[in-house]
């Protein structure tokens, strides 16, 4: 019997995983947040509760194997329920390292990577140069990031009831990722790098093949396997990078599947969430390979009426069944062509018919 | 608001449609036999009944429009919830000629389109050659139909208690199916034509795209529209054809999804199943042009451990959720290529490896 997979979370991940285990028939089930949107009234498997460790327990008694669509859940309950025996894909460890930016950046060090010069944030942290503090856990989407001009922007993060760190700001000419899979016997596999690119924080589009060179990929591809077998990670974990002078820098990693992989259901061979579920399911991994240039468009803010939903040729709609709201990622379309600025275009094409202006 | 949309049946063609329904946050029910596997456990609203009035009235009270996977509703029901109020798309009218193989007959003689030459089965009829003999109503899959080969083989089907038709055994060199989508506005657009491969009167393969010229595609969508439009169509309705002597001859109808167009969720701009829920949800058509060559298998029979689903590149797996057992289709997979029999060589690859030999 192929194991059962409890999903901690219910956004659009979530949805996209559960879209995924349809195809090659997992049962999957989803423990969601009271406000979350996305999977419930759509699954049939959907447990409403809070992170707390008695209900992920009840939750995981019904299920194989937990995985995860978000780093919200307290790392101590993640180590209770590894030690009351829950099958966790990935393993707390890795959990605890990758909700954590300073954890992350020591790892990157020990590995050797190259990365911005960082420091934890405390009253004597000198400061040198315009930098960029980092909240050390729970930011996201642009949330939990301060670009830091003088010392004095400093002072308010100091005594924020959340910790920081501040990293050199570099002059970033392109950013990637590169999202690797790993298996439960610890075999790594990596998609090719997408092109990243970010606005206000927020990730907008991702583009396959980026502009780069066959050597710059195969460095990038390196350095995210080398995070991941490090990490013992299982199932998707996407691993940020800078370009600065035609260099790599590693950013951060997700250990998860990833806005950055959005793409990979029309233009890979095999999905991102497929990938996922077959990794933490211990099936065999799907080839990763990227079968056309592509171009995905997040859309954020408010979706006009559905009678308006024209799409174009050659692309794709996925909406997230979330309320839209001002910054808020409500769906993505992906186009597919002959490269990348085609299909750029025909996706902007359509986030512009669906997206309402503000 | 989108209307909501139920769904009468719970097979794959359910589960496919589910899955469009989440990509563009459509609500859909699905009213399932006991027997139906496919959806049960999977989609959050199923309800579980018979096709009786009662039934289907009391979940039409929930939804804004009424669709169907199959054509087993009894066309009398199908009346009386018209008259009651209850919006079908398709309507009572067309699935009443769709579901019943002389009524199609009528229709493609009264639109002129070349058939082969047909009767229905009474004491009297005449036997003339080889000719093959069909059920009127509630064939599929190869069932209802038989091969005849002398007068006497017509004998046990006079005395069937169901109604039979005869028609001439043409000397088939290939056959296509054009897959229409009629918007509630009476607007008919159509799939490029695909070749459909069938063995033991199951479709085991479909192929876009097929070794045809544009004028025999032309003529076939023409074809096809003229039927759509006839019957007054909404959503998808298949047109099936045969080719003799390069002519074109319509073989039958169904006035659904259906698995000539499997191969759309992959290779074309919108699949079938996106596209007959906007066209039944009032919602804008999606282009309905093919983005690559490919080729799907049916996969039939028993299925093999999920360990050993290995998939190779460029090609997509979909299981049914369904218990495997000879001549059930179970899933299908598709393949992309830069042609049809690189595609049709990569799928087939796949089917050894996830179907157990008999």
């Amino acid at each position: 019997m192929t194991p059962r997979i409890g999903i901690i979370g219910g956004g659009q991940l979530a949805r996209m995983l559960f879209q995924a285990a349809v195809d090659i028939d997992i049962e999957v089930s989803f423990l969601v947040r009271e406000t979350d949107e996305g999977i419930r009234g759509l699954a049939a498997n959907v447990v409403v509760g809070d992170l707390g460790f008695e209900t992920i327990t009840q939750f995981a008694s019904g299920v194989d194997v937990l995985t995860f669509e978000h780093e919200l859940t307290p790392i101590e309950t993640l180590h209770k329920l590894a030690d009351a025996g829950v099958c966790l894909r990935p393993s707390a460890k890795t959990m605890e390292v990758a909700a954590n930016k300073l954890a992350q950046r020591e790892l990157f060090s020990r590995l050797k990577l190259p990365i911005p010069r960082f420091a934890k944030l405390n009253r004597d942290t000198a400061f040198v140069d315009p930098c960029i503090a980092k909240a050390i856990t729970g930011g996201y989407d642009g949330r939990g990031v301060r670009w830091i001009n003088e010392a004095q922007d400093l002072e308010p993060l100091v005594n924020d009831n959340v910790e920081w760190l501040i990293e050199d700001l570099l002059d970033v000419e392109d950013e990637l990722a590169v999202l690797t899979v790993s298996s439960i016997d610890g075999d790594v596999t990596t998609y090719p790098p997408v092109r990243t690119i970010q606005r206000d924080g927020i990730c907008v589009e991702v583009q396959w093949p980026p502009a780069t060179t066959a050597d710059l990929d195969e460095r990038a591809q390196a350095m995210a396997s080398a995070i991941a077998r490090e990490l013992g990670a299982v199932g998707v974990l996407a691993v940020e990078f800078f370009v600065v002078g035609g260099k790599l820098y590693v950013n951060e990693i997700a250990p998860r599947v990833h806005n950055s992989g959005h793409l990979t259901i029309e233009a890979a061979s095999t999905s991102q969430f497929e990938n996922h579920l077959r990794a933490v399911a211990g099936l065999p991994l799907g080839p990763t390979n990227f079968i056309t240039p592509a171009t995905m468009v997040n859309l954020i803010g408010n979706i006009n009426r559905l009678a308006d939903y024209q799409v174009a040729p050659n692309t794709r709609l996925h909406l997230y069944g979330k309320t839209g709201r001002k910054g808020r990622k409500v769906g993505h379309v992906t186009a597919t062509a002959a490269n990348v600025a085609a299909a750029s275009q025909l996706a902007h094409r359509v986030r512009e018919r669906i997206i309402a202006s503000d």
